[in-house]
Order: C-alpha cells, then structure tokens, then sequence
C-alpha cells in the first residue's frame, strides 16, 4: 500500500483549531511520507461547540453572523451556518444564548432567555431552509425554551393576558399559551436536535435539578425553576395537548429540548449521529484505507459519543483502521480500543503550559502524523 | 509478523528512569499488542551520566559504592560498576570530582580536583579490573587530571620540593614530577576513556577557555588556569616526554583527557560506540526485527553521538527499523530521520509541569510503546 487514501475526520481541537484545520495540519504531516496519497477531509464535531463550523466546512456551506438577543437581554453577535446543500441550517444554541455570555456576577437562569436561539431559528427559516440541525450544549437559561417559541411568534400571558417576563423565573405566572401568530413557515421545516443528555424537563433528574447550579441557580432558585417548569408543562398539556414533561432529553439546554418538542417539527438525535449523517461521513468511508481522528482531549468519557468514538463506531462497520490524536490523553483511553480506535497518539512534544500547546498545535500535529505515518510506511519493508 | 523480535536499547530518562527501567516500561507497552514475542534489554548510555548503570544493567554487572575525595577536597560517596565479564570496571568521573558536588558560592576551579576519580581508578584495579571505562562529562575541575594521578602515586612538587596544593590554582609552581610511586598495575590496564569533544588541552579552544566558566571561573581565572595547564604541559613534554598539549581531547573534563593519556594507558573515544561495544549491541542486534530506542530528550543535539544516534546507525547497519521515544522533542528532529531513526514519538499526554511527568515516565512510555505497537500490528491485517 504506497498509496494509501486517508480519510480525516478529526473534531476541533478547542481553544487551538478548527476541524478543517486540524485535518490540515493532519495531511501536511502524512504527506511527507504518503505525498500522492488521497486525503479526503471531513471535519467533524460532535453537536457541541465547533459543529457549525465543521459541517460548513465538511459541506462547502457559508457562515453567517447575526446580531440576536443575548441570555441577558443585551444583543449579542451570534453565528449560524447554510450547509452545502442550500437547504439545511446549522445552529448552536450557546452562540445565542450561551453560558460563555453571563459571569459570576450575571448568571441568573431566572432571567436568561433563549429567545436569541429563536432569532437564529427564524434566521434560517427566512433564507429558505428546510431543516435544520440545531445544537443545544451550553446554555445560560432555564426557560424551557419560551424564549425561543416567543421570537417565533408565542405569547406567553399571564392570569391579567400580559406578557411574562423574560426567563424560568416568571413561567409561574403562565396562564395562557397563544400560538395564533407561531410562524408557519415552522409547519415545514424540521429541526434536528443535537441532543446528548435523557434527563426529562422536571423533577430530580430535571434541567432545573441537574443543569441549575452549574448556571448559577442556589437550592431556592432551582425549586422555584422546578415549580416553574412543572407548571408550564402543565399548561402545555392542558391548552396545546402536548405532554412533553417526561420526554427524554426534554430536560436539556434548561428545557429547550421541551420547547422544541413543543412548538417546532423536532427530533432529538445524538449530535455525533447527526454530524456523521450530515457531514457524509459514511459514505466517504468507502474509498478510505485509513482514518484519521482526533480531538483537543481524549479520555474515558471519549466513548460516551464524542467524534473519536463516533467516527470509530462508523469506521469500524466500514472494516477501516482508525488512528486517533489528542492534545490531552486521560484515564480509561483502554476501553477506546474495543470500540475501534486502533491506536491513540498524544502530540505534545514535552513539559509545556496550555497556552504555549494552544499555540503551537498546527506543528504538534503535523510532527505526530509524519512520524505516525513513518510507521505505517514501515509495513511495506 | 506476528512475533517479531524487539530490540530495545534507550538511554535512561534523566532525573526520571534508568535505561533498564525504560526498558521494562517499552516492553510492557508493546507486550499488549504482542505478548508473544521476544524482547531484548540492552540499556544503553552514551558514556555521560547513567553510563555505569547501563553498562552494569546491560551486562548483568554489579554496581559499588565508595567514599572518596570530592571536588572541594570533602568526603562524598561515588558509585562505579564491575561489568557482567568480572574483568571490566566502569567509573563516571562525575560521581567522584562532579559539578554538582559544588554550588553557585563553592565552585572554584582554581581548587577544585579531581583525586577521588583517582580512587575509583584504584579500586576498580584493586578489584583486578583489566579494564577500565571512564565517562568524563560533569567535572567541576579544571587540574589536567593532576588530582587523578595523585591518587595513583604521581607527586606535583615545588621548586621546594614540596607537594602542590589541590587544584588548577597551583598547577603554575609545578617544578617536578615524579612518578617513581606511580601504581605499578596501571601498566597490565586500559582505560577507555568516554570523550566527546576535540577540545585540546590549551588555548583558545583548550579546556579553561571552553569549559571554565561553566564552572565558575572568571576571566581572571581562565587566565591563570590556562597559563598554569601550559606550564603544566611544557613540564610534561620536559620530565616525561610526552606531548599532550594539542591532542584533540585532552582539554576534556578540566583536562583530565589529558591528564589519563599522560599516566595511564588510554585511549580516548567517542562515549556512544564505546557503549555500543561493551554492551554487545551489534550482535544482538542481528535477531531483531524492531529496534526501540529512546532518551529523555531528542532534538537536533542528538546527532552530536546521542544514544538515539548511536542506536540508529548501528540498526541501519543491520536493516533494522528504530522507533525513538522521547519525554521531550525539540527543534530539528528531520534531520535524525536520514540516520536510521524511522519514527520519533513524544510520550507526553498533556499540558504538563517537568515534576509531574518525571514522576510518570513509566506509564507514559507503556502507552506510548502500546500505541506505536498497535500500528505496528495494522500491518497484519
């Protein structure tokens, strides 16, 4: 094999590179051993962070900027992408609505609202998409996904038929849900929710309960959050004749899984299911020899689908030898073997701070895959 | 190649593994892949620090331990080693006359001597040693090795007739020599002296211009220092008929190469293939399939006669592959590709401090070695 085809599919590595760009670090260094080789790049993600950009790389899309409603109320400047195809949409909630957006000092799930994640969904909606892929990993809010429903139209009204505030704090006060002015055009278009998590909207594995505090919600706030979240699936039940309160992954992004169940055309997938389907992943397997994966860290939690695992899973159904790369290797990388990761490579070159590696990745990179590659090439002696 | 044979020969991982110690973790790593095939140890060295070790390790030698005279003329607890063959000591000058016996406040070479390198001489032929290897790297001396021949019977007098004091201080009012109780054994031993460099004993590139301010001489020092190894070199040539002064080497440790070609029976050669002789490298190299090799760090250094480098040429003599690992990779490692090392790989899996990894080198080369073995083995599929 002097030629080997090399298929990439590598996450980001996060706070270093994007996924394209880590498979180009990838090719440059097996180039140097394999130079008329083919290398067919599908940069992956995993429905977290880096998935709108890896499927607009991986498809030949275009990202847009928009200014939407932050978690606070304040605008904020937020990404969404149109994949290759002209016809599906790429959302991350967090670029709207994100944690990275509140601080120590602001964070109050009681207030923050999704409704910029709306924006981003009638963002889509307007330049014609059919579907769109949407994830949901984190979030500021605990609102149930009101936030979100009310930029595509949903009144939420109170006993006196005014409008609740912002935010999981003021859902107690729900009375009435109006969808008469829901946007339409919602009828046609289906989201696909990049959802990870089971936990249902309430109670002790609820959003509220599990996902709170780590938005800054005390014991008090979370029982009032529950309280909340109770009653307005309650609401829903009753008026919309939903019942989305003990759905699995309801609970995520502090219920706007329940609010895209709610009032959206949506199915929740697991987000490396949803890249690998849409980034042509399996297909693309065929031709390959080789696969190369990687993300910024890889470690026992890897196989609870992260891309590593995903794109192994796929390979190995494909029969394809899977080689990974990691800027960070944790415990329990053992149990990634089985699950066809053929072997696992770190690429720091030595005692070094996490600024410096964040900086010198391209490099690290292209050094661990020549010399990876300089032992593949040693099967042809 | 389902059992292949693997050779592996590192040097130690400074301050972290001995190279037998290394070996034992490379082959744990690579035993999960192919627990059915033959490995052999051959720790190696480079003639610097952990030479004695390795050349014990690699010979099934035994290792001793000695009081004799440190730098500063104190007590201090020097190591040598008996080799497997019963018939060939090793000593590291270090371990007697070594710099870190001295600190930033101590260090003086105008005194600092190396008379307790002399003892271990002494005690490797009170053990009826045939022959003698000595490392030279490390000094903290600066005294053409006159410490040395003192401790075998040679007498540095005054025009008085009086003993000089220690060190390269008073090495300016050397009037006589006089060797009449030089020990008589010396003439039935060869010393093989471990010299890497060409420096010559005087001058400009001689031992005090070069290596003196790392030990702390000032340039008032360096003066005096070579001044008085001149001197030391005329009354040589005069007493002794024998002109060492521009020899390439001589100038090593202080000039104590010069000092062991002047009253033992020497020959100086570079580190790296004395190790690769007395370890019996080449021979054994001829049942392998696979070489590993490996040292703390690799960078472009490595080809200055590194183990890595050593390994490496005398594997591509026989056809054989060499994998490297290293703690550290630095700049310029292409270059090693072209002197047999087929692969290099760093075995460092994250953001890291020096302490933290030098405490778990182990388990890194085990991963590391895993890794590269499961590539390896990609080859049978």
């Amino acid at each position: 094999m002097n030629k080997p085809t090399f298929l990439l599919a590598p996450d980001s590595f996060k706070e270093s590179m994007t996924a394209k760009e880590v498979c180009i670090a990838i090719e440059k260094g097996l180039r140097k051993v394999y130079p008329e080789s083919r290398y067919i790049h599908v940069p992956m993600a995993d429905g977290g962070e880096g998935t709108v950009q890896s499927l607009v790389d991986a498809s030949g899309g275009q990202l847009y900027q928009k200014e939407v409603t932050g978690p606070l109320g304040t605008p904020v400047t937020a990404a969404y992408g149109i994949m290759g195809d002209g016809v599906t949409g790429v959302i991350e909630m967090a670029s709207a609505s994100g944690i990275h957006y509140v601080n120590q000092h602001t964070r109050n799930p009681l207030i923050t609202t999704t409704y910029g994640t709306g924006e981003l969904i009638r963002a889509c909606i307007d330049r014609g998409m059919k579907k769109i892929i949407i994830g949901i990993g984190g979030s500021a809010t605990n609102d149930g996904g009101a936030g979100m429903a009310e930029a595509l139209g949903v009144r939420f009204l109170d006993e006196q038929g005014e409008p609740l505030a912002c935010g999981g704090g003021d859902l107690g006060r729900l009375s009435t849900i109006d969808i008469s002015a829901l946007d339409q055009r919602l009828q046609d278009v289906q989201l696909i929710v990049a959802c990870d998590v089971t936990n249902p909207l309430c109670g002790e594995q609820g959003a509220s309960q599990i996902f709170g505090p780590q938005k800054g919600a005390t014991p008090e706030m979370i029982q009032q959050l529950d309280h909340n979240l109770h009653h307005y699936a309650a609401v829903v039940k009753q008026q919309l004749d939903k019942d989305v309160a003990s759905i699995p992954g309801a609970g995520a992004a502090g219920g706007l899984g329940a609010g895209l169940l709610i009032f959206t055309q949506s199915v929740l997938q697991k987000g490396i299911d949803i890249v690998i389907e849409y980034s042509g992943l399996i297909p693309k397997l065929e031709s390959a020899d080789i696969v190369f994966t990687g993300e910024g860290g890889i470690d026992f939690q890897t196989k609870f689908g992260k891309t590593p695992y995903g794109v192994a899973r796929a390979a190995r159904a494909s029969g394809k030898p899977v080689i990974a790369i990691a800027g960070y290797i944790g415990e329990g990388i053992d149990t990634l073997y089985d699950e066809g990761i053929d072997a696992i490579f770190g690429i720091v070159p030595g005692a070094s701070d996490l600024d410096s590696l964040l900086q010198s990745g391209a490099a690290n990179i292209e050094r661990t895959c020549e010399n990876i590659a300089r032992v593949l090439a040693l099967r042809n002696q």
